[in-house]
């Protein structure tokens, strides 16, 4: 390929942002609304790469912050790059590394809920000025790793380094994180040096795309990452402003929930260019999230949430999510679920399941781990195949009613 | 099948007690001599049947005592007996659970090298007077369980029992341990009482036997276990009394260092009826203890070493075993044993391994152990080709002179 990406759109669902289609990459297609597996450290924990392929997983996102530090991205790049340092050959994301930076530096000593869930504003320099844990500049952000604590800068320059030393297909532009509640000073100055940084994204990430060509390798492209919390003003402002350059697609960032996906990514997805791929950052566990997702105008998702979920024992099914160490599954042979066409539900029952998570089993987190990301890719490519087939809002329905009963998520209707 | 187990031995090695053979069950053929994949608690840990079987894997064996505890032997048969319960359709094996009763009701206060390494003759019967953790009886063992502490009570009928309920394919019978230093007379005790339990096992396993024939289900065959220590007399006295019973096979029990496999196993099996196949218990990891247990006619070993190992980064190569979470390894871009067919190595440098070991990630225990437990697999499947081509020795002086250098194990030579 001579491009980096291409994205052609097959079928847009009237009266909705939601669209199906396809994005080429050097390392294959990815059908899109897609859901991406995150391979946090080059590894979906617990998952072999013929796993993933096994559950109809297309491509993996992995953190930068995280490769950075360990094993570092020239281990990766001398590796063959993400993709074979890991033995997956399909498609390939990193992340710009910004979200570790801001919610990993604090959480070297302040956990990272400090960041998520502060209702004192900016929670970030709230914890800057008392332990200097990041610093932000116009420059970039100086943190300091969650493993042992090295003072690091992290700029939009060398997250761009970091990335094609990496070497995923697709990388997103460095931006600045916001507490979801922090002032409307604080959320539009991030938004306003996110932009100035996306610029300087743009024209480091085109350089490297340079020399890449010149050593005839393939393109690497690149996301511009639209911020603005829940301002709609703000929102609009950033889709705007990144939709003008020339970015490959984009993403949303920042934290909100479910029921802020019909107003956040909607504003968003108005304003972005229709024509390119859209990716909603680390978010995606939840029915809920990928069915208003897609409805807005979102391509594609990643999220740790269902392998997180799987090792902790809570599994997903169409009638709603069980914890499989409960005692009443001691005796349950019967699979997961049994609408569901994964591995472990073709092979085990919940019974043997429990019993792998009482006798801490490692095997236990692969089974359930495959069971939790196909739930969630299957779910995505039903979506898909529902905007195709112009059922979108019955299987919508039909889905979030089973799934959460009478408790639907605040800001859900179905 | 209406025999519980046939063996044909297809080849000896002559001048040795070593042969090749096939092992017919209701669950398939195993070719020996082979490692018999340990899956203590119904799971080979961290590794799916269709990995076993990738890495050449025949048969698995599990704890009796392990089952019995946690889920409990009703729930491995109501998910149609261990081989069903864990997706595994290959040949199967149990223990009696006695090893674990004496040294785990030990372990659960006093670690289970109290039992192993005592200098103090029988380190059971001086915690039975102590603690009261462990009390034999010509009735059996009555012992605390190692998770709760709960006081349990195992006799020769409830392990035939229990490991019935469980179905695997072989079984082996209940015997008294001992520990490697107990004195002639607490040992001769041990094994007397070893042998007035084997004829309570063979006397329950063919009642149940017969209520498996009645019930239109596979026979279940039982191998007598060896006890003696390192006492050639004993040894031999219990291979004869034993090797006089109707058994379907032969365990060897007893701990003792690979060095003395020339011994102990060669008094064992110079006496046991040459037809009938012989199973080394708990051990076989060790490239020394494969080529001097075949050569003293065993015919499969067990050990959970090669998994264990594996999960703390110790990987076996042909010349020697490395640490793979040496940082020298951290750039290592070769597979971890150039000459190994494993998944692992095909996929996978040492580079990737060691990141995962460093980074804490579950499938680095994955990749592990599948190559560990392919090389022991590999080693013993090579020993046999050597025993059909006349090769042995030849590959025994080769194979171990560049495995262990100038550091052969004490009391083996090349």
């Amino acid at each position: 390929m001579d491009t980096a990406l291409t994205f052609d759109i097959t079928r847009r669902l009237p009266g909705t942002l939601a669209r199906a289609g396809v994005i080429h990459t050097p390392h294959g297609e990815i059908r899109t609304p897609a859901f991406i597996v995150g391979g946090t450290k080059a590894t979906v924990k617990a998952i072999t790469p013929e796993q993933i392929r096994s559950y109809g997983g297309q491509a993996v996102l992995a953190n930068t912050y995280h490769l950075m530090l360990r094993p570092g991205a020239d281990i990766v790049r001398a590796g063959g790059g993400l993709g074979s340092f890991m033995n997956w050959d399909g498609p390939t994301f990193t992340d710009s590394g910004g979200f570790q930076v801001f919610s990993l530096g604090i959480a070297y000593k302040k956990g990272i809920d400090a960041v998520a869930h502060t209702q004192k504003g900016n929670a970030k320099l709230a914890v800057v000025s008392r332990n200097q844990l990041v610093r932000v500049t116009d420059e970039g952000a100086e943190f300091r790793s969650h493993i042992d604590g090295a003072k690091l800068l992290m700029t939009p320059e060398s997250s761009m380094e970091l990335q094609h030393t990496i070497g995923a297909d697709i990388h997103m532009a460095f931006d600045e994180l916001t507490a979801p509640l922090a002032s409307h000073e604080t959320i539009a100055a991030a938004m306003n040096r996110t932009h100035a940084w996306a610029e300087r994204c743009l024209k480091r990430h085109s350089d490297l795309n340079m020399e890449h060509t010149e050593r005839g390798e393939n393109l690497q492209a690149l996301y511009g990452v639209v911020q603005g919390a829940r301002d709609k003003a703000l929102r609009r402002e950033s889709a705007a402003f990144l939709g003008a350059r020339k970015f490959d697609g984009y993403g949303i960032g920042g934290v909100f929930e479910p029921g802020e996906i019909s107003s956040v990514v909607r504003w968003v997805c108005e304003t972005l260019p229709a024509e390119k791929p859209r990716h909603l950052l680390g978010m995606g566990s939840q029915p809920a999230d990928l069915f208003l997702g897609v409805e807005y105008g979102i391509d594609t998702f990643d999220c740790v949430a269902p392998t997180r979920q799987a090792r902790n024992g809570a599994l997903y099914t169409l009638n709603g999510r069980i914890n499989i160490s409960n005692t009443r599954f001691k005796a349950d042979f019967s699979p997961i679920d049994a609408a569901c066409d994964c591995y472990t539900c073709q092979h085990y029952t919940r019974a043997y399941v429990n019993h792998l998570f009482r006798a801490d089993e490692i095997l236990g987190a692969t089974l359930a781990s495959i069971h939790n990301e196909r739930f969630v890719v299957r779910t995505v490519d039903q979506i898909r195949e529902s905007i195709i087939n112009g059922t979108f809002f019955a299987f919508k329905q039909q889905f979030l009613a089973r799934y959460y009963g009478d408790k639907l998520p605040a800001g859900v209707s179905l």
